[in-house]
């Protein structure tokens, strides 16, 4: 048995969740304690602080400028919270039906009786009804739905209470405001990891007041948490990435390349449709998602160890073991997290990458001792995994060996985006050369980048895979992918630190403020656009060992044997499967160019009729903008939304488990490829507009100034990655977990019910 | 028994690939009477032609015009035969040195003995030493290699005999050049479909005379046939579409967009490298990998019906089913020709696309009955076929369905892609439409079109492979893409008259022709860009089925049972499989990219050097535009050709063939959806800019003229595309096939040696 006792663990884990809480609440304290009133702004001056402010040495009216601050940043969280509202009055009734879907779908595979049932898999025992374990588990469907809605809705609420805060910080100087900016993101990576660790440790102890001694029911009710978490990222990654992009892309295009104002400038309509874009869809988005994949390897893991020895020996503490990970990692990102904050002060512009690159570092090399502490602790030294049929022999440093090299997979998954990405390196600027001969070669080449930085990717998540499977098994896989997802606060940390900074910068703008201050945020912003790219990336690698530990459950729930590529219902599978990620893709880039298209048309009807507007005497209508996107979003979010939603149902329901098993592959091999291509070649397109905007290098200033055609052909690049960065590549994460959770879930349902098709054909 | 006799089996193939060859060579006699020497286009005219000619009407000198066409199609002519010398030496090297790789490695596999081995399949009997088989397959693999080789250069020399008269018919009217251009196309149809099947068959009669009865061994060497027409393809497709897309890219980014000159403007120094382009790229290149995927699914038919009925018991006829279905397939095609050549004429620009799409129809329709006949003929009523191990009863009519299903789900992928990348219908027109707020959205629009394209035609295919399999195994996978194939003549006509109506444009333009010359040939070119589209859907189409086939017939020979998804081994060949057509593309865009980069910094040089180049007194330097194209693609083919050709290699013999397997389904399942997308992108791009030159509706014309900001955003698009759709799109199909035929042909060696990585640790 582990050295770690029951207690202990029922112990640990919501303690962990405390602390995470408790530092996400001190950082928020910190943070508030800029102050956004300028009374206050002076006193706090004046009351200690004293810091040196640009404003002081320009001889700027300081009042003036708190003030227009706090204005923008609360139009920017009205604009948030009002569509946040909106998306979720739509996402709210896709639910519940979808909930009530859950249940009678579940709740027939045993025609709705209420009698106890053999077990799966230890058939001399008695396991609860199949109308229980349906209830069950839309209650837990419900459980995740709403835990990924809060922690989207907080991460906004911070970010756009933080953002203005930053701006006035940079006043101070950049490392100020990097604080600023970073313990509002550690705010929201702490708050979302803990409370996705604590509902679901309530989840299970009060499901368990049911369950009793029936693990394997329990732990399949368990994973409606996932799918729960899951198809809400999903809406809220593809309506905010919708939202965000065409607001984004509207607003540049008719800006800088029609009438060649900066960006964010206030005359531009829909200025304030692309602040809140940035924290509907970059953070709440962003933060929904990795929720999910947060949930949903918690699942897959536990409902392999319930049909494993732990779950057959009724081992609680090894049973928790996934979230005993995830405890450690809350107390190691806390440490990580001081290092940024405390232990070392960022005093200039080119020492903002390197830390947020320690963060990753650090965060690996600690959790690296946590995970082999937590090991042997909760761990018996030897013990069994289910493994298609078969129980596999595992020792506790095996595992510890699993969930490691998910976690360095993880690290060099992050470094090779960076590498493609950052305009530190020759990827992204070959990408600026190329924009000598203008925005087609600027094209060739940012997409020929996003398609070369795959191959170390997958050939890290191969290696994981092999060696994680080798060793135990598909809960191997699960693990990996928890390893992975082990240092998450920090992730969305430094994540959620780069839309912050953005905004800070618009606000800058907004504001009037000089133009010092606009350069301190654009230097943050560009290492943000890296640090979102290897979040990005993380997301994307995790999404694909989380798909595979959840298709290695479902096939195992299904009661399929073997998956055989040479059987042609498999291969059809695989081949459709393969196409779903580009249907997807075209539905979601097809929409924010539509939705582009019209604000564009909106930009320039405002500017053309609006007398003064172009002068800076007339004032441009935001609130028309903040509605095109969010009408368009919302209508936009359905048609994708219902593809991934009803093709595991479909298929299942038509075609069967092994079809089923084929589009699921399918989907994970070819979806993981575009998702980084797609997120890579955007960053890299961004950084390399960037890179040619801030001239810090004898080529770079070759290739400007801003206003030169080489930059112009930069920006139409830039314009292009963003549907790709922000919307369709970040969404098809959530495809492939979520169409695999949801088989997982309606498993027993399909290996019941499904394949109709081929039955009466 | 078959109704069809042996003996009319071995006379129908060998007349029926003669009249090929004849009819070919009419329809050669018939283009070669436009005469290309003044006084005998005077003799002509006076002789009896009588036709009337733009230049009479403008007061033009017939005599000049004629000497400058035939100069310039002499200079293209040249440059072709010159580059694919060139690219010839170097691909002649591999080709020895692989010749070697294969018959060092499938002569080990028994330790280079000479004695007769027990059968794979029919462990009772004896078959020939594993060394004479490594030999024969290496003689298969040379013949295909240069039958390729010559298919493609023919079709180059045909082509370019052809561009120069077609644009001296266009004085006559545009269905004089359209019927000029398409003989000329079918010319090269023809040939390649006849010569191809005439080759194959003397192969394998002269292999029967070594192996006697062993059918085995005689099929597996003949495979060798397909490796070696599809490694030829490789480097043709690659090396030529590099050649094409440099000279392209870089002749209209500083001509087109920098200097405002019209396209093929005789003073951009890039348009002759341009036209040699078309001619190595699209015409040689596409020869060569049309001919590699008949040879290739023909091999793969062959050698699973060895192992089934048809060889077990020695049934010449039906084993000869493949080829009596390519030559239904050239009587059918000739039939078809005549409708267009003879039985109508076309009389205006709009009858030129549905001329063309009625090709398809009639093909597609007599070859329906076509195959009728033969699988009546050829087939016995029942029989059956290998299915990894066991033999499944298929009776004639149901083979009959497979043929027809590949042949119809072909026409339906042609429509579709017609569909997408026509500007006859709403998609494109949307493209163009979203120029209007410049060339960002044009390219969003573009890319997502590009995936939609996607959806139909897998569905076809996976119709196709399900009803195929059902029915008959991969043997039905096999005589499926046979039958996509079986109207390749037509296919290849059509196909290959769009190079020559683009390059007969850039002619007239280069002589200083009247402008409404260059109107008819942009017609003629037009139709041509979508029927490249179908073209390119059918290759892409076709090249899945094959592969398929091959995968199949490469598992049962390397006596793999199942290719589980489950197992590790096998997920992370997929995984990897998925990334290879990432990989390959990223090298053969930036490749494009690069060499366009030096093209355009020549260009300019040129215009910016020599004295009097814009003003059309000075003469640009074309022989350092070619060299920089030639020495570019020759470099840059080299690594994406490794990587496809080594693949196999190092994974069959470090991992085994399990990982391999993977591989191939992976590369097989994600490349198909790169390859259509990226094919109907670039289409649709180059369409949707000529819908605004051409300006022929209301809404194009509120979108154009030339030169307009929509029309810049336009071109944009277009060069974009072109790498896509003529580089890294249809070089993916080769990837695919030829993955596939090399494990086929190796799968002895990595059966008896492979898999030493997982052996040794």
């Amino acid at each position: 048995m582990a050295i770690l006792s029951e207690l202990a663990t029922e112990v640990f884990i919501p303690v962990a969740a405390a602390i995470g809480i408790a530092f996400a609440v001190v950082q928020w304290v910190l943070v508030s304690r800029v102050k956004l009133s300028p009374a206050a702004a002076g006193a706090g001056k004046n009351g200690g602080y004293g810091d040196y402010l640009i404003e002081e040495e320009e001889g700027l009216n300081d009042h003036n400028v708190v003030v227009k601050c706090a204005e923008i940043q609360n139009a920017i969280s009205e604009g948030a919270t009002s569509f946040l509202f909106t998306e979720y009055q739509y996402v709210g009734v896709f639910m519940s039906i979808f909930a009530v879907v859950i249940f009678l779908f579940l709740g027939s595979v045993e025609g709705f009786s209420t009698k106890s049932q053999p077990c799966t898999y230890s058939k001399d025992k008695y396991c609860k009804p199949a109308l229980f374990n349906a209830l069950f588990s839309t209650v837990a469907f419900l459980l995740g739905a709403i835990t990924s809605l809060v922690s989207g809705f907080l991460g906004m609420k911070i970010a756009t209470y933080a953002n203005a805060r930053t701006t006035l910080e940079a006043r101070k100087g950049v490392g100020k405001a990097f604080i600023t900016a970073f313990r509002s993101g550690a705010v929201m990576g702490f708050l979302l990891a803990s409370s996705g660790l604590v509902v679901l440790y309530i989840a299970i102890n009060v499901f368990k007041l049911y369950y009793g001694d029936d693990w394997e029911g329990l732990f399949e009710s368990i994973t409606g948490y996932g799918l729960g978490g899951s198809s809400m990222a999903l809406f809220g990654r593809v309506g905010g990435g919708i939202y965000t992009k065409a607001a984004d892309v509207g607003a540049d295009l008719v800006g800088k390349v029609e009438r060649n104002i900066p960006e964010d400038d206030p005359r531009n309509p829909a200025v304030i449709a692309d602040n809140v874009g940035d924290n509907v869809g970059d953070i709440a988005g962003m933060g929904s998602d990795l929720f999910g994949s947060y949930a949903e390897s918690s699942c897959a893991a536990l409902v392999v160890a319930s049909i494993s020895s732990f779950g057959i020996n009724h081992d609680f503490t090894a049973m928790c073991f996934p979230l005993l990970v995830s405890s450690v990692g809350i107390i190691v990102c806390l440490i990580t997290t001081l290092f940024a904050t405390d232990f070392f002060e960022i005093k200039a512009v080119k020492e903002i990458e390197p830390a947020l690159k320690k963060q990753l570092i650090i965060s690996t090399a600690l959790m690296t001792v946590g995970i082999a502490i937590i090991s042997w602790l909760a761990l018996p030294a030897r013990f069994t995994i289910f493994n298609f049929g078969a129980q596999k022999d595992v020792t506790n440093w095996g595992l510890f060996f699993c969930v490691a090299i998910g976690l360095w997979a993880g690290l060099i998954i992050g470094f090779v985006t960076e590498y493609y990405t950052s305009n530190a390196y020759s990827p992204v600027q070959d990408v600026a050369d190329s924009c000598r001969t203008g925005a087609a070669t600027n094209v060739i080449f940012g997409l020929a980048l996003g398609y070369k930085s795959v191959i170390i990717p997958i050939f890290a998540i191969a290696v994981s895979i092999y060696v994680s499977f080798s060793i135990a098994a598909m809960y191997g896989i699960a693990v990996a992918a928890l390893g992975m997802l082990s240092t998450i606060a920090t992730g969305l940390a430094i994540d959620a630190y780069g839309p912050i900074s953005d905004n800070a910068g618009g606000i800058a703008e907004m504001a009037g403020m000089s133009h010092r201050i606009r350069e301190r945020t654009d230097a943050l912003d560009a290492a943000g656009n890296t640090t979102a790219a290897i979040g990005k990336g993380f997301a994307i690698g995790s999404a694909a060992l989380v798909s595979l530990a959840l298709f290695g459950a479902f096939v195992s729930r299904a009661g399929v044997k073997v998956v055989d590529v040479l059987s042609p219902k498999v291969f059809i599978g695989l081949m459709v499967g393969a196409m779903l990620p580009y249907w997807f893709s075209a539905m979601t880039m097809k929409s924010v160019g539509s939705a582009a298209l019209k604000m564009v048309e909106e930009v320039r009807r405002q500017f053309n009729t609006i007398p003064g507007l172009m002068e800076g005497t007339g004032k441009p209508d935001y609130a028309t903008c903040v509605k095109i996107s969010t009408d368009a979003s919302i209508k936009e979010m359905i048609p994708p939304g219902a593809l991934v939603m009803l093709t595991p149902l479909i298929v299942g329901t038509l075609f069967g488990v092994e079809t089923l098993s084929g589009v699921l592959a399918g989907a994970l091999v070819s979806g993981v490829q575009i998702a980084i291509s797609a997120s890579n070649t955007g960053g890299a397109w961004d950084n390399a507009k960037k890179y040619i905007e801030a001239g810090a290098s004898e080529h770079a200033r070759s290739l400007g100034p801003k206003g030169s055609d080489c930059h112009k052909a930069a920006v139409i690049g830039d314009t292009i990655g963003d549907p790709l960065k922000d919307t369709s590549g970040p969404s098809l994460n959530i495809l492939i977990k979520l169409m695999a959770v949801e088989s997982l879930v309606f498993a027993p349902f399909f290996a019941t019910h499904g394949g109709l098709l081929f039955k009466y054909i």
